[in-house]
């Protein structure tokens, strides 16, 4: 079978023999695939990440022990826990410290054409559901965990700081959840898509309002974000971290401490918040699609992925 | 009447005229002061500070418009807010942005012979309560303000990191609580106060236990200390900032949003949460008291005060 293959820094396709399927795991067939940031950052050697990447996907189940998967649509969680320790057993296998995630840690990824996943992280499709919106649902997770974290009262406004992938599906969500979200970011191409769905949007504005929101999402994904962030929040207000930034950051705690701000990190999120909201076409996802390549193609797909300005790059069999 | 003077970092007495005392202040006379880690930052230069230092106090009432005050001993609310902002009229004049604050912000403090303070600022001891308790409401309020902030749930062990002043005052109010605290610190006799109160103490452990808290507090007043709390901290679990650390601080991201930590920011808190533990005994606040010195010889009181280890100097008339 076609596989994509990372190591050191570089993709290339290779011929695999077909996975092992061990018991409770389903033996998956690609049917869409999504480029995520992480991906890039895999390429640009973080995590010494060496082997099959990909975790945004959408599959058919192929082989499996419960016979009613077999044929269906699938998508999936990509973390997978240990089973047994208090994570686990919350329903919280995202926090288990022994786990593997797909594409990410010690699990070959999505990006072959065939893979495998424990059924238990498997959700089926409904049928009128798109592969092109369903493929989504895990970096569309991401953005609702959100709101799985903080209880923002209703109608309060939100910012977002940030106008990449995530940053833009944050926005939506939140719109999506009836808040007034207004979103900054460098892009007036990526910020229409916002706007377009009702999104109050400024690109590239003089200066950022200081002290403005009780709630700011920073989706920036760059080392500054966190201090725009902090100093927009007014006293007692809250900033959810969404941007992986590797390495440290400076961070000035004074205005976090005197004005007793909340920071609360944010990761991955439930497929069950965001399957709904793409069902019933609640996020224009299909605007980030940017551009589709043949799994033997990933090299180019992810030169692609990694340019300025592009948003979702697919990958197909 | 008598006044330290701090300016250049040099702390002198000078002689001055009495006060005046606007509308709707008292006139208070100093009968006992404590320095804090705020006033030797003070002496060191931050925030450009020119002017008489002090805002931990007990005072007699000299003048005042109601004159129930008269002659009663009190402490006060050290933010003096503009009383027309939305957040005074909350009842959070501590982040009015309009705010003077008592020996610290454009409002002359608390060492001198006599001084002023707004009356709704004051809080009038109860007849038991001594000067040597009560001179500690303002920082045991600091302390109490983490309670005021995020809901530990009953029984849930709380890491204290630091045993300064601060340090000690937190671990001592969750201790009276009613939570288990596990207190680490460098200096073995700081930490005997808090032991010998209940809570279980480690000075200077070979290595601070990983993602083992659910609930940190970081007191240790040193840049380092966030790294450690969000290293000892548990998946989702909140990491309290009580340090002040001036300029930036090295924070890596990734921890706080891999394992989705909440921080809080933390400063000064309400006068009613500490005066009930102050007045029922509840925290033996005398056992920080490491020396006592007369307000004209300022200069020595902050000299000891800064000496490594010492932890609450006072200052009397």
């Amino acid at each position: 079978m076609l596989t994509v293959h990372l190591e050191n820094g570089t993709v290339t396709t290779l011929d695999r023999p077909l996975p092992h399927r061990p018991a409770g795991f389903a033996l998956l067939r690609l049917l869409l695939a999504g480029i995520c940031n992480t991906d890039l950052e895999l390429r640009r050697g973080y995590y010494g990440f060496s082997g099959t990447p990909g975790h945004e996907f959408v599959a058919e189940v192929i082989e499996a022990d419960a016979a009613g998967l077999v044929g269906r649509r699938v998508v999936g969680d990509i973390n997978l826990g240990c089973g047994h320790c208090e994570w686990c057993r919350k329903g919280w296998s995202r926090h288990c410290p022994n786990r593997t995630v797909l594409g990410i840690v010690k699990q070959p990824g999505a990006f072959a054409e065939f893979f495998v996943l424990p059924e238990r992280n498997l959700h089926v499709l409904p049928d009128g559901l798109s592969a092109d919106r369903a493929v989504f649902t895990e970096p569309l997770a991401a953005a609702c965990e959100i709101l799985d974290q903080v209880a923002i009262p209703p109608c309060e406004p939100v910012a977002v700081l940030g106008d990449g992938k995530l940053g833009l599906l944050v926005a939506l969500v939140l719109n999506a959840h009836g808040y007034p979200v207004d979103q900054y970011g460098r892009h007036a191409e990526k910020l229409k898509i916002a706007a377009s769905a009702g999104v109050r949007v400024q690109a590239n504005p003089d200066r950022l309002p200081a002290a403005a929101y009780d709630w700011v999402v920073e989706a920036t994904g760059s080392a500054d974000g966190l201090r725009q962030a902090v100093s927009m929040t007014r006293p007692r207000g809250t900033v959810i971290m969404k941007s992986t930034v590797h390495g440290t950051v400076e961070m000035d705690a004074a205005p976090v401490i005197v004005n007793e701000l909340t920071l609360v990190g944010s990761r991955c999120g439930r497929f069950e918040s965001a399957l709904p909201l793409l069902d019933h076409k609640l996020i224009p996802v299909e605007s980030l699609i940017a551009g589709r390549f043949e799994l033997r193609d990933a090299a180019r797909a992810f030169d692609r992925a990694a340019e300025r300005g592009v948003l979702k790059v697919l990958l197909t069999l």
